[in-house]
């Protein structure tokens, strides 16, 4: 894509009322524009991260067995209270609405009670089981201080799935399962190294005594936790204590405290949400049972807002490619005619090879081209100047190192077309 | 897809409160599930639909110039304020609600008022314009009642595109593309032949005496307009004069009173926003113009709903290939291993060669399968049974045709893919 087709503009200067970093940086490098607090619209390059990483989780989530489906925003009392969840005593985070009518309705924070008693429709006998639906879905969440950028908005994107079991035993084996496909997906969007699976609380509303988080080891992570970096595990500060710690296989004593983001959880609820809605099926022997359920989310716009803070240096933005919005910023420098042809040679040969590259084919000054590109962290950049065309092709750096090498332009097509996939 | 792994099931009956025949359909094939009146999710099949249509609605507009991007639900009252539009007598299909402080918030039915207030941080100057953007959102509309499936639903998906403009001559220069591209789109979607441009009201807050609908002839439709065929455009019966036929080119002896379904509209806002809103730019001597703004949208799942019941038989749905959520339903017939093997191998053989198929591999009766898939609505039913694997292959049936015809795999994989783009 051409700069100049882009909508965009990165400014140097966040707004002044925005604290996090990572809205800070994203509002900056055009990727993002704040609304109010904690309500964030996506711009073209922040909905192709977000794009991105929606990819990456549903690969992952349909080899899996997963089945995509919308559920809506809009939620009936009802079917909340029946669990309990309706009254803002219970869920504090609730945006309430009314129909005409005068009947109050709720704007969805989560999806367990409608999706559950939706299967009530598609799951009668044991033959029915497992199911396993999935979501990408705008979360409202009526957050009382909202200051983290994306990170805790007031409305985000959520992928939230669900899983329906006949027996917990099949249940454990899916719930493991998805342990390894959340490990899987946060290594491909680049924070493999640095997030581990960690033990936390049940909540008031499983029926489980514990849940499992995904923490990001972060500076400025609002969670702490006891890790074992050879086990790649952790507990999470709130439920820690040193006999939990040992009755789950831990050695206290080499436990580190860091601070981490969490990027991604699961649930157990065991039969709990489905006798609550009445979701029974038939067994091979004609007796009722209630179906197992399981729940596993992942955050969209917080794992951006993760990533963000995780990889950005002083000089802006630093995407790993799975995620990037584009493989490669190209800059002409000069206005010679040639440079102007060369570069847009290159790049449509790069974009018939089917890489993603955006060209700054503005009259800027070369330093705010390279500003730009560092800015909004496109992970590689490519520059045709004068003196590169004659040093025999152009300077190809990548945004992570300091290294600038001339290629030709064979070269440049192969070096990025055989790591499209890194 | 195996049709084992599809979350799926088909139903005889629609549910009884249901009075629309769109939604009616697209409940019993298993395209959507009714949580409440007028709020429906999107079932695996129902979303490949939307996604599918959003395709062919975002190649276009890509091609058009668009930027993609997300702008979010919650929405500030001081905007909406602003232009007249939050007061529930002045727009009566808010939904709102409150922040836990207080203050009152609304949830989006349209776009406008954020998307030309956030300009305000990138149109300053008329080296910023033209910029085209647009986005795929779920809009919230309190209607009174909803009574007609996903055709006017209180929650719905819409393509809703914002274009700003240096001059008026500039917008019009755009605004006559869009209908041009929108005729493309609804020609992509199968409903070429029936669908119109007609001239409709301008509606109170656009400050412009007309805009411009596309309209979809159909027996049911919530819309009469009057037709000159041969023109290819109508006008709205509810701005219908005969000095304003004349007026406007047509014969009106000529003209035919139809009813139809509105799939997509445009407006001209000319500067009436921009100056309410304070979105004005620097023109090349200097001197402070607002900009001149249109907006142009298409109901998604509306479309949806109207291309189910424009093409829908006694059998059930008959997607068009551009938008049905697979192009062939394959179906075993008989349990002997040499059937099961040989439709296993062509599942195979065409979904490798790019061909999206739906494989009944349950033990099911041959009749269940035949229904089923001509409920679902696919394009193309395969069948292999022991018969047809004698007389040579397999059996090859166009949803909308009665002719069966035995094809070799070969045949069968040629017919298929040539037709890939039909």
């Amino acid at each position: 894509m051409k700069r100049s087709e882009l909508f965009i503009k990165t400014r140097r200067e966040a707004p002044a009322d925005e604290e996090s970093k990572n809205a800070q940086l994203l509002i900056r490098a055009g990727f993002i524009h704040k609304d109010a607090a904690g309500v964030y619209a996506l711009l073209p390059l922040g909905l192709k991260v977000v794009e991105n990483i929606k990819k990456v989780i549903r690969d992952e989530v349909n080899n899996a067995g997963g089945n995509e489906l919308l559920m809506t925003s809009l939620q009936r009392k009802e079917l909340w209270q029946h669990t309990d969840r309706w009254d803002d005593k219970k869920v504090d985070i609730w945006f309430k609405s009314r129909l005409q009518s005068g009947q109050e309705v709720g704007l969805a924070w989560s999806h367990e009670e409608p999706i559950t008693d939706m299967m009530r429709e598609f799951i009668a006998s044991y033959r029915d089981l497992p199911a396993y639906v999935y979501q990408f879905q705008t979360k409202l969440r009526n957050e009382l201080r909202a200051k983290s950028g994306i990170m805790r908005a007031r409305e985000f994107i959520m992928k939230d799935l669900y899983s329906y079991s006949r027996t917990e035993e099949e249940h454990q084996k899916f719930y493991e399962a998805m342990k390894e496909i959340y490990l899987r997906i946060f290594d491909q969007v680049g924070l493999g190294d640095s997030t581990f699976e960690t033990m936390a609380a049940g909540g008031p509303f499983t029926g489980s005594s514990f849940s499992h988080e995904f923490q990001t080891v972060t500076e400025n992570g609002e969670d702490t936790i006891y890790l074992d970096r050879d086990r790649k595990k952790a507990i999470n500060e709130e439920i820690y204590t040193e006999e939990l710690a040992k009755n789950s296989g831990f050695d206290p004593g080499r436990m580190e405290k860091v601070q981490a983001s969490e990027v991604g959880n699961i649930f157990s609820f065991g039969n709990h949400k489905s006798e609550q809605l009445g979701l029974f099926f038939s067994e091979e022997d004609g007796s009722q049972k209630p179906v197992v359920l399981g729940s596993y989310g992942i955050g969209v716009t917080r794992l951006m807002g993760v990533i963000t803070e995780h990889f950005a240096d002083e000089k802006g933005l630093a995407w790993p490619q799975s995620v990037a919005p584009f493989k490669v910023y190209l800059a002409s420098v000069g206005e010679e005619e040639q440079v102007r042809r060369a570069a847009g040679n290159l790049y449509d040969q790069l974009t018939d090879k089917g890489v993603a590259v955006l060209y700054d084919d503005r009259d800027a000054r070369p330093g705010e081209k390279f500003a730009d590109a560092d800015l909004m962290g496109i992970p590689y950049r490519v520059v045709v100047s004068a003196k590169s065309l004659e040093a025999g092709g152009s300077e190809l750096k990548k945004r992570t190192a300091t290294d600038i090498i001339i290629v030709d332009d064979n070269q440049l097509a192969e070096s990025l077309t055989s790591s499209l996939h890194e």
